[in-house]
């Protein structure tokens, strides 16, 4: 009796703690999203200042995506994976959305406040790609 | 005493459909991972063969970075995120690696393998980036 009670007690415990260690580990299914990347291309004299950009100005655009915003990703910019080439882009930042009108959307009414941004960590003029999430 | 039996059996139940679950659901960790993005500009007249790509090219490419590769994406180029811009890449494929000197070692015996199957899906040249994940 002592026993079944210590053995459903244990059981609970570790029910809880599965359950609540899953809800961090919920796998996001990325196949069929929407990626836009906005992507910093390396010139000399370029500057790009990653503190700023990952605490501030990353975090305020998605704020402006709301709910359509899957998850966001930045990458910095190491090498060229071809020997004595420039390196192609100093930073990428993406966002994967459910929907590119409801990004567009989101986006247009808050495009000043988003390139008012830009000068405070970067010179650079970023190339924006659009693309769908094969794997 | 019934009652405790069966509430065991419920939790044991519980516990390993959850456990069961987890294992696909493990999330991985990106953060602090090197990327190698092969990306593929377009200009006119090229070619890129997406199903090749997705079933074998990238396929071939994983089995030679063996546990050094901790994921890989493929993405397909729909347009420029700037209205009136030509769309900057027809497709960008990822490897989020452990090791980027591992990386190096297990391409270059393979490099005119995986150089000799470009001609199969594309006639783009890509430019290759290395990075860092910041988040």
């Amino acid at each position: 009796m002592k026993l079944r009670l210590i053995l459903s007690f244990i059981l609970l415990t570790i029910s809880f703690t599965v359950f609540s260690q899953e809800k961090q580990n919920v796998t996001i299914v990325e196949k069929g999203l929407i990626k836009v990347s906005v992507m910093y291309p390396y010139a000399e004299g370029k500057t790009f200042n990653m503190e700023y950009y990952e605490l501030k100005h990353m975090p305020m655009v998605a704020r402006f995506l709301g709910s359509n915003l899957v998850k966001y990703t930045i990458e910095k910019g190491i090498a060229s994976g071809i020997p004595n080439q420039p390196l192609p882009f100093m930073a990428i930042g993406t966002f994967y959305i459910k929907s590119l009108s409801d990004y567009q959307a989101a986006i247009a009414p808050n495009r000043d406040a988003i390139r008012a941004d830009f000068s405070n960590y970067t010179n650079i003029t970023p190339v924006i790609l659009v693309s769908e999430v094969i794997k």
